[in-house]
């Protein structure tokens, strides 16, 4: 445990304001406030990349590739599913071919928008359609921050990550672990993990796709911390799992036991090929973006093969390298391309869309920044719904950083200001209050602005709209200066969400038995 | 003069690759390349941010400030030239009210599209339609570097400036002085700059509207730079000069005489409200920006009141302030909403439109590049043709930075790599290297990827794309020290444009002339 994970005060949040349009503003008061727990949607138009007919041709590209080249299946059972819903399996090779007409008859049972279902009902998500959804950064080995550096993951880190996601309004779900504690042993990691996630939040969670018995404990833990029957959960998605295809065309047995596990019970599987364009994909971005659609597909219609109408998701990760070194990158024109590709693809199935808020930056400097709201640019106008990684992520993906997580926030709380549609009201048009102070007046004090001054604009948390001379006297600090002092205040206050006292002692039973037993393999 | 304005070596550029659509790529090699000079187009629909009913209603409300509120207009003879086009004009008052009739007829006049013409005609810029111009950062009071800190700006500075602006391809014009060469007498100034603009440049570039004289100098400087009669100038926008108006709603002495100078010889006039919601104009975003579009309405009518036809653009400048300071805020979530709503209106007069790459930060650092990129967005899902202040604006304009300067142009440099047309073609699809590769394989030494990897990707100038520990043991560089040495590196190979002799005689003859006359009244 460090210093940050016991806070020795739990003030309360100062209170919230909400006004105008879907937001909360933060008021002029001193001292930290947010805008209140929301579904954002995109009031904008999406922005299509290609014309139709180019569309097509990457539809019809990636069928091709799926009844031509085909997909690597390692998973004896997947393959006999697959047979049995007519691909074309044979006894001899991995290899599956898909029809054309097997994959979209298929794919069209993915529903196009579900609820994803908090313990805490207040934080249900709604999928697809206009919503977007900012799920936490997953899976990095390392977190970092200013004060101690950087170092691999640990039980206290991930704690101190997870409680600013329950405490930042603008974190709408948990995608995984934000770092991996290291410090607890793999086999038992899921449990100790996911225990801690269902209590010290009360949001929607991410469960990792490593073997069978990591779905199915936690496919129980959501149960239990719902409060449901086995039979009204595979009603109610209240968990996902991503689904990272082993790109080039390969689908091996962790993920299609996943798929099998999760969509069996009714549970979200976002199928996301990590197609780096150059390295396990294309170096062309349509090529790359070809061969995510086929694996996609693929893993789309798997989880159809297993129960029609299962929740899922399309996930687009194509990005470019650096082909000097092979390093990915993250947040640059090739991506966003992809973004927009990915998006309209989604559509043209219906499906919801998964996109990421991702840099390669190794600190919180102007290229961390710039990288992630290159990201959000793409997520907004390519129609993401689910946006993964959206608050922490740094280093493509390798550090969760508590100073990129507090300027996450501040950018995820600006995006949805942002899409907050404009109040046009005859008041809002002002043209009585531009008469009442007119030519060469001023508006500070007049009373139109008087009455809506403290709640007008978004008030950022990070930047620092001070002059230059106040700035430099107060030791110009730097945006990430703001961000490390505010994730200790934050951290400081954290209150845990209240839970029932038998669902926790039903949630701790369990937690013990497994570990009893053992927990899960590690030969995954 | 710098140590950086006289570099002792002029080593040319590296080899420009250019292949794949319209934008060149920076190869592999060591050494800095770039995309080669040329139109931005973005292939993307705008974003609406509200419906065509709303945008009328906004159109009305403007309507009726400028037929019941009026605007001030300081300037007796554009008093008498409004009066004389049937505005309604009255002796005792500076007030004149305008029928929406007029307003509407008027704005008819200005042309959709035009060719501001530079005096290298590769340098030429396209206005209007679906074309982006990026414009070097104007006015700037003071200048910065890590090395000697921030200082006012000085004629050694603005030189600097404007040579980074000529040698970078995606810096398309010159958008008044970089930073205010305080050291050179006002009176003088405009001469002194403009000269330099027209010999170290080959660009089109900026004329300020700060009395009679400073325009009728500018506009001659771009004939004797363009070697045309003043008839044939007349047809050929060569320059372009921003006016904003006093908001709310008075238009003083400079900017009345600016329009009536640039319009009358076929210059190109950018109005510019600079409505700042809650301080020159109403709190709320919609009413700020009905009051932005009756000044521009104004002042874009009374440009083809000069002349009919006259090039003309609409100019958005719409942002918040900081409630508690009054400082203005840039690059917000209020500011982008702005932008659209302002593209919007622009699309609805078919006018072209004009927006900024604005940010209120003190240093270049995470907020800089995150404001930036937020008003980026702005500028290109808002359909913005002109960006003003593209490259080198902090501190909310006060300063023109040598690291940000480069950090912009990392960030035009991606904005224009995300708006090239994606490749489609088969072999761009890829289905047969993919065939190729196979389940399993990889990519990287794969006939398609090694005939295309130098150049498939956009190399940035900045991004440090190394993993942690490579970094660390470089040092840790952010983003801003790869900058600083980066202009130093660029400024050390700059090379001044051909200018013919005579064209060179007579500029330096007419700039003698003037200067030994005096110059300009310093009494704007």
């Amino acid at each position: 445990m460090t210093e940050f994970s016991t806070p020795n005060e739990t003030a309360p949040e100062p209170g919230r304001t909400r006004r105008g349009g879907r937001t909360g503003k933060r008021n002029g008061a001193s001292g930290f406030s947010q805008p209140a727990f929301q579904q954002i949607r995109s009031p904008f138009p999406c922005t299509p990349i290609v014309s139709d007919d180019e569309l097509e041709s990457i539809h019809l590209a990636s069928l091709r590739v799926l009844s031509e080249i085909g997909l690597e299946v390692l998973h004896d059972e997947a393959r006999a599913i697959m047979k049995e819903h007519g691909a074309d399996v044979r006894p001899d090779t991995h290899r599956v071919h898909f029809d054309a007409e097997l994959i979209t008859e298929l794919i069209a049972h993915c529903p196009s928008e579900y609820t994803l279902h908090a313990r805490n009902p207040a934080h249900n998500l709604h999928m697809g359609g206009s919503s977007m959804i900012f799920s936490q950064i997953g899976s990095a080995p390392n977190c970092s921050d200013t004060d101690r550096g950087r170092r691999p993951g640990n039980q206290a880190d991930f704690r101190n990550f997870i409680k600013l996601a329950q405490m930042h309004n603008i974190i709408h779900c948990i995608g995984g672990y934000p770092v991996e504690p290291i410090d607890v042993h793999p086999s038992v990691r899921h449990l100790e993990c996911l225990r801690d996630i269902v209590t010290l939040t009360d949001k929607v969670f991410h469960v990792y796709s490593l073997g069978k018995e990591r779905n199915q404990d936690g496919i129980e833990i959501a149960r239990i911390a719902r409060g449901l029957s086995r039979e009204q959960l595979q009603d109610q998605p209240s968990c996902m799992t991503v689904i990272n295809t082993n790109s080039p065309l390969k689908l091996d047995v962790p993920m299609m036991e996943g798929i099998i596990q999760m969509s069996s019970m009714g549970q979200a599987v976002i199928i996301t090929p990590f197609t780096l364009a150059g390295a396990m994909a294309p170096v062309t971005i349509a090529g790359a973006v070809v061969q995510q659609n086929a694996e996609a597909l693929a893993g789309l219609a798997f989880s159809q093969m297993v129960r029609k109408g299962a929740p899922a998701a399309y996930g687009g990760f194509t990005s470019n390298v650096d082909m000097r070194s092979g390093a990915p990158a993250f947040g640059t024109p090739e991506y966003m391309k992809a973004q927009l590709l990915g998006g309209q693809l989604a559509r043209r199935y219906d499906i919801p869309y998964r996109s990421s808020n991702a840099c390669a930056a190794n600190t919180v400097d102007a290229q961390a920044a710039y990288e992630s709201v290159f990201s959000l640019w793409g997520c907004v106008q390519s129609g993401t719904n689910f946006v993964k990684h959206a608050a922490g992520w740094l280093e493509g993906g390798l550090c969760c950083s508590y100073e990129k997580m507090m300027l996450d926030i501040d950018l995820l709380q600006m995006v949805a200001e942002f899409l907050t549609p404009l109040d046009l009201s005859p008041d809002a048009l002002a043209v009585d209050a531009i008469r009442d102070v007119g030519p060469g007046g001023h508006f500070f004090g007049s009373p139109h602005t008087q009455a809506r001054y403290k709640t007008a604009f978004y008030a950022p948390i990070i930047s620092d709209w001070r002059n230059y001379e106040s700035w430099a006297q107060a030791g110009a600090p730097t945006a990430i200066e703001h961000a490390n002092r505010l994730w200790k205040e934050r951290l400081a206050i954290y209150e845990e969400p209240p839970m029932d006292p038998a669902i926790r002692e039903e949630l701790g039973d369990f937690v013990a038995r497994r570990i009893r037993e053992g927990g899960a393999p590690t030969d995954f």
